[in-house]
């Protein structure tokens, strides 16, 4: 047996949604060859009926792929707090025949209060050896708990056998982002608080909390995307170049810039109508909605303002990193001024790329911005390979490249509880358009 | 009157092609209004004839305006360097009517050599006071001719009614490349020997001597487009930022870099055949081909190489201005390299606009250069104004920003005399690829 999964969480939405399906997808691409999968759940239900929640997820799956997974697939029912069902995980590993070459894989889709004590029970049942831990976000619930499941996890799980999913990282994004910045001589002497005005971070929805009630109402905006990919995109556009490419280099240079981030002011807000979704309290004071305005404090964004916005229910579904250049001076074409001030934009959703914006002159004088535009998919045509497809791929290979470190997420953590919380506005469908952020923010 | 156009070589070449049709325009279009136009010449030919040759550069020439243009020329034969043509052109002159009002323009379209016999010729007869006086270009035949006409005219003519014609700046290029250059904060910290390896200056044509061949071969490719064009590119792109963007302000920093220009090494060439042409000596060794580098001796520019390529029968009709960044180190991404380095591309022929090559990232963990395009036309439609229309247009407003200053002037003939001429090469279509040029150029 090549690899072993055992998913804890198997009747959840992630699951369903994302890690069959990805599972799936790597089988049909020959990655995934020797392998089965063990699937945790408290439900009463069968290994037939989770594969068929999760084939809706697959667009035209093939049935040779499929059947290959549904025959590696096996159900697991218990509960993961008692002992019985190690000791039955142990007689389900033994049937699978492991040798010293089986990789065994851990992924932990459940809420964070559990991972201390499955991680406790891996050990006491002598399943931690030599075995990667695969943790979905969200790693805790703020800072106190993330350093207990930390301090948990380290007695029995060396760092190197820890994977903290930010599936935003799982699109490449790392090595976009480095491969930008620092593969590109004539951008490398502007990065910096000399020549960059502002960085907005966009991450705005269309959708609300649909069925996401439950979990959402308890952690809102700022748990649910600004600690994990809001702060890992500042980490990639702020941080200094790694030595080199290799996890350790990036991931160190990723959490100096987490430790010195420090919230400014934030505005929260929650969308009209929000307490009325399903199973969110009527009561409810959860943010659906932050604006904030950061800073980190290293000597290249001396007073350079790192602004966030995120929200659901906004008019216009997007990711993107806007670097808003310094403005030139005006003094050589008065008569034209104010220019627009150079930007670059990094895209993420829903489309990959970067445009970066000059201004150029018409042929009437005037001044003109001028858009010059890289579109990943006109040019390679669509990313075909999934986040997900990625995060496995990537624990597979054991590169630890796009998953966070432990004081990544502690830094994380502790910016998310500097900001001073206030009471939510209620808005409706407010403009994230990126140049127009500021001085909605500011006003 | 409003204004009294004198055109000396009327019936030669470029009055045909050029300058007739630009009055053409100018009149259709609304901008020449009250004018006459004297048109001077020796050849024995009627105004219809000149006019006839001359419509045939006109596509779909409009009725109405041509016969405007019609009515406003009169054809004056004379021999420039005799009294009597300048007693018949001060009666020429009172027919019109002058007023305190008209502008008076000389434009001289002859060779250089009859410029100081006009301007003295014209001072003599008090032909001169407020006149505004245009030089065609060559400006001289080598230094110390343009100095001899510099101080010819200077005698007669001060400075601020002196416009030189350097018809690429014409294009509009001057303000063209310096929006591109001080608007874009993106950009400013790049331009400069720490970023820039190199920047080539091409100017290519498919084209051979043609009808030229009796000019040409007396010229060559250093004195017919290096001293002038290809200088003037070179002008542009090095000059410091001016204080404002007035004439005097920009043709004074262009000044400051042509006086410490200096040509390095160079090698010339003579398309097969040349000799063979019509009006060529058969014996000629004039060269059709310039490879040549030079050096800007400033701060900005320290060691940083500037390569010219011009020549006629080349491969491809281009003007361009290449501007190739320093590779980034290579260090992080060594299994990819060697990386493409940036480059800029300021497009002046056949297309305007200017594109930016940047690394991005390939999905298939590659990296990519990444076109990021301007197109001129793309953007705001074909550019209807011709570069001689412009010419006009800025004679007439009294905008010397366009035109070369005479120490501008002299200096670009010292930089053609202190290259060293060598034997031309005999060459069939060299490829005047701009990435290729370098090695090719060092090969």
């Amino acid at each position: 047996m090549g690899v072993v999964f055992v998913i804890v969480g198997i009747t959840g939405d992630l699951a369903k949604r994302k890690l069959l399906p990805a599972l799936y997808h790597l089988t049909k691409d020959g990655i995934l060859k020797d392998y089965h999968v063990l699937g945790i759940g408290t439900r009463e239900t069968t290994e037939k009926k989770i594969l068929t929640e999760a084939k809706k997820f697959v667009s035209k799956p093939q049935t040779k792929a499929w059947e290959k997974l549904s025959s590696k697939f096996t159900y697991v029912r218990g509960d993961i707090s008692k002992d019985e069902i190690y000791e039955r995980l142990l007689l389900h590993l033994r049937h699978q025949q492991l040798s010293n070459k089986t990789q065994l894989i851990y992924y932990l889709a459940t809420l964070p209060s559990f991972f201390p004590t499955i991680t406790t029970q891996l050990a006491k049942h002598k399943l931690n050896k030599n075995a990667k831990i695969v943790f979905e976000k969200p790693f805790g619930e703020d800072l106190s708990s993330a350093k207990q499941i930390n301090k948990e996890v380290k007695k029995v799980f060396p760092e190197k056998q820890v994977y903290r999913v930010d599936h935003y990282l799982g699109k490449e994004l790392v090595q976009d982002v480095a491969a930008l910045r620092f593969t590109n001589t004539v951008l490398e002497p502007a990065w910096n608080a000399k020549y960059i005005e502002e960085v907005q971070i966009i991450l705005s929805e269309e959708v609300g909390v649909g069925t996401r009630g439950k979990f959402y109402d308890k952690y809102g905006a700022l748990k649910d995307v600004v600690q994990n990919h809001m702060l890992q995109l500042l980490a990639l556009v702020a941080m200094e170049e790694p030595k080199d490419m290799g996890s350790e280099a990036i991931r160190k240079e990723k959490a100096r810039v987490l430790e010195v981030a420090k919230p400014a002011k934030a505005v929260l807000g929650q969308y009209k109508g929000y307490t009325k979704e399903k199973d969110v309290q009527s009561s409810s004071s959860t943010e659906t909605l932050v604006a904030l305005e950061a800073r980190v404090l290293t000597k290249r964004w001396r007073n350079v303002p790192f602004y966030f916005l995120t929200g659901k229910n906004l008019k216009k579904k997007q990711t993107s990193i806007y670097i808003k250049f310094k403005n030139a001076a005006c003094k050589l074409f008065e008569g034209v001024c104010p220019l627009q001030p150079n930007h670059l934009v990094i895209q993420i959703q829903p489309d990959e790329g970067f445009y970066l914006v000059l201004n150029g002159r018409a042929p009437s004088g005037g001044l003109v911005p001028v858009k010059m535009d890289f579109c990943h998919a006109c040019t390679f045509g669509p990313n075909t390979q999934e986040a997900y497809e990625n995060v496995f791929h990537n624990v597979l290979k054991g590169d630890q490249t796009s998953f966070v470190r432990s004081d990544e997420v502690e830094s994380s953590w502790k910016f998310i509880e500097a900001i001073k919380k206030t009471k939510p506005h209620i808005y409706t469908h407010l403009p994230p358009k990126e140049a127009e952020l500021t001085s909605w923010f500011l006003s």
